[in-house]
């Protein structure tokens, strides 16, 4: 008894998005890619390529759960601002597939996967690699952020440890 | 030729939504009203029944065009990040039905509807009120600063200032 899950590294520039396959005791991968946006375009317009995005994961790899990396921490007002709203337009879109979206901080995925609160990014891919039994080659480091996150919950949810 | 045009004041405590019917020369009132989220719920649980709320009234409406208002300042980082997770969520609501999604800040819609940027939300009522020519009584000032931005976004397509 398997379970798809989903997760998300929010950001409006370059949102990441990891579906892995979550069975008890071990974790599969499934897709990881990046969502683009352009910077010359409006925010709702960059917003809706977003969302596209998501939507066309979900349709394609049906998710049962999902995960969106929780940020309390921003440089500025301004790129809070962003950023927030970026992952309430995630939200949104996965919750308009009636899918339960949990939460993460960066802390609690890098103590999870790589077991250790501090890890730099190149160590949560890493990490990502081994667990997963793949090489990301030369995707961006969002992608194995997303992915990072989609194997914290998909360990929480079949109640396993690495 | 009229349009109906959907007006969103953000917020994630309570967001407003104002729904008026732009004609050249005049704006009627069609809706106001509020959705209220419970702050013991989890951000995405609050969320979902925002989108739920934009989903009722944009089905029951059926604007043709809509506008949020846009934010630039805040007290925090943290208020920030949430004031900017509602307005996403808003906006990808929106947008899944296909309506574009114009921005105005709380300085050009005080200076649409009451022709001072630094107006109060009791004139900007005060306005809203005189331009429909309908009392609001007890309702949430979150509500008129809603159909406050629906009248701006009126005013524009019609292509006449009051």
């Amino acid at each position: 008894m398997s379970r798809i899950v989903m997760g998300i590294d929010p950001g409006l520039n370059c949102t990441g998005i990891g579906v892995v396959r979550a069975w008890p005791g071990k974790v599969e991968h499934v897709y990881h890619g990046v969502i683009r946006t352009d910077s010359k375009k409006t925010l709702p317009e960059r917003l809706g390529v977003i969302c596209e995005g998501i939507r066309g994961a979900v349709d394609e790899y049906k998710p049962e759960i999902s995960a969106v990396e929780d940020i309390f921490q921003s440089v500025n007002i301004k790129s809070a601002m962003l950023l927030g709203q970026t992952r309430g337009a995630i939200i949104a879109t996965l919750l308009s597939y009636g899918l339960s979206v949990n939460e993460y901080t960066a802390l609690q995925v890098k103590k999870s996967v790589v077991g250790y609160g501090k890890a730099d990014k190149e160590q949560v891919r890493h990490m990502v690699e081994v667990l997963l039994g793949m090489k990301m080659g030369k995707s961006p480091l969002d992608a194995s952020d997303a992915l990072a996150v989609a194997v914290c919950l998909g360990l929480e949810i079949t109640g396993r440890r690495f």
